[in-house]
């Protein structure tokens, strides 16, 4: 059986999350593998590099299925953004891969941004696609927050009471915060890396962060929470319409073309 | 009566246009004017730098209105904010002026944007704010056609029939033509700006240049429509929800701190 890898992107606002839920709540995953349903009978079963939760976004998720005839892969993309259409959810690349490949176990890092917009007036274009805070925060201080959260750590402190990963140290390899004009404000920009993630990893150090921008909490406070290594040591997790998963490292890149 | 300037920001999706209409079509217009409405009793007209059409966006509409009572500036918007609310219009500065001030006599030029992807999968987070083309345009070739187009010159190709100008003259100061990576494709950014524009004139010129892009017009063919001053000569008129108002100068910013 061939097997193919998808570059999926979504809006995640109309989804339960990625993953295919019990009780008819709408996935991400669902809806990519009722398209692939339509083109050969299923049922299939698709693995992903990210597991993003609800009304979290991606332009760069990857996934594998395996189909049983041999499909043009720019053929087959066409085709699943026929039956995706109307939901928010598009197949920017397919390519062939080996049995080998596993969009999950293969990936050797994956890359989230997070869009935060400081100003008063509501957002009208990117309603749903940022999170808006009123004043711009400090750069800086959340600068020097995150520095104490890059490399090896035990990241209990940062992630889900639900998170099922075995264990809760992680490598953490970037946290780039950037800033650039935005129509009456400012917009951040949270750029992370790491070879993996826990449940509610970023969000919970981004929302974080963003109390050390306003000013409520000093940097050392970050350091100090990731010690405590404890969930309840952690700032409020930021809301999910911010985050995007936009890209995931394999030792081959399987889409180069 | 004090005399306030609003810079607005809209998602020109749900409206049909700037204008107030006859006939209960909602117009951004009389949403503001509406939100006016709820903190002095009116009816309350406002004029604004750009009559923009149904579905256009903008980031940087500029309007002026008088009112009876001394409002602080930064109340005045919060106060229009709320009463908004739902609909994607927010005021994201207001200033006093003086009397002399008039948001569309007093504006020295306007400056747009035209938001082009290109790629073959349907775009999900910028649904209804960018035209989708499938395959990336030639750049080299559109900049040669929109050079033809720089300066002084009768728009009469490039405006509608339904232009309520007095003149088809116009000068055109700049057309910018950048592009820069998009998930799965590119995008194409037309950044254009003059003293003021003609009815369609935008839209005509980048559905035309759209053309010159796809090599389906040569550099020339632009040049000869130009000359020809006849509106059968344009090419397609592009949609409009890629373009967005970004700018309106003034001989004095009433915006600037």
């Amino acid at each position: 059986m061939p097997r193919y890898a998808l570059q999926i992107e979504y809006h995640g606002g109309p989804f339960a999350g990625w993953q295919r839920q019990a009780g008819g709540l709408v996935s991400v995953q669902g809806a990519v593998e009722a398209a692939l349903a339509k083109l050969e009978p299923g049922p299939h079963t698709i693995a992903a590099a990210g597991r993003t939760d609800a009304g979290v976004h991606a332009t760069a998720q990857v996934a594998h299925v395996d189909l049983t005839r041999d499909w043009d892969p720019f053929r087959l993309a066409a085709a699943l953004n026929a039956h995706l259409r109307p939901a928010p959810v598009a197949v920017l690349a397919c390519v062939q891969v080996p049995d080998t490949f596993h969009a999950r176990f293969s990936a050797t890092a994956r890359q989230y941004l997070f869009r935060l917009v400081a100003r008063r007036a509501p957002v009208t274009h990117d309603k749903g696609l940022v999170w808006q805070i009123a004043a711009p925060p400090d750069l800086t201080a959340m600068r020097e927050a995150a520095a104490h959260l890059i490399g090896n750590h035990d990241f209990t402190t940062f992630r889900s009471t639900f998170c099922q990963a075995n264990s809760p140290v992680k490598t953490l390899d970037r946290i780039d915060i950037t800033d650039r004009p935005y129509p009456g404000g400012r917009e951040v920009r949270f750029d992370l890396a790491a070879r993996s993630f826990l449940h509610n990893q970023v969000r919970s150090i981004v929302g974080t962060l963003e109390r050390v921008g306003a000013g409520a909490w000093s940097p050392d406070d970050v350091r100090a929470a990731l010690a405590a290594r404890n969930r309840a040591a952690c700032g409020p997790v930021a809301p999910p319409q911010g985050l995007y998963l936009v890209g995931v490292s394999y030792p081959t890149n399987p889409f180069a073309v």
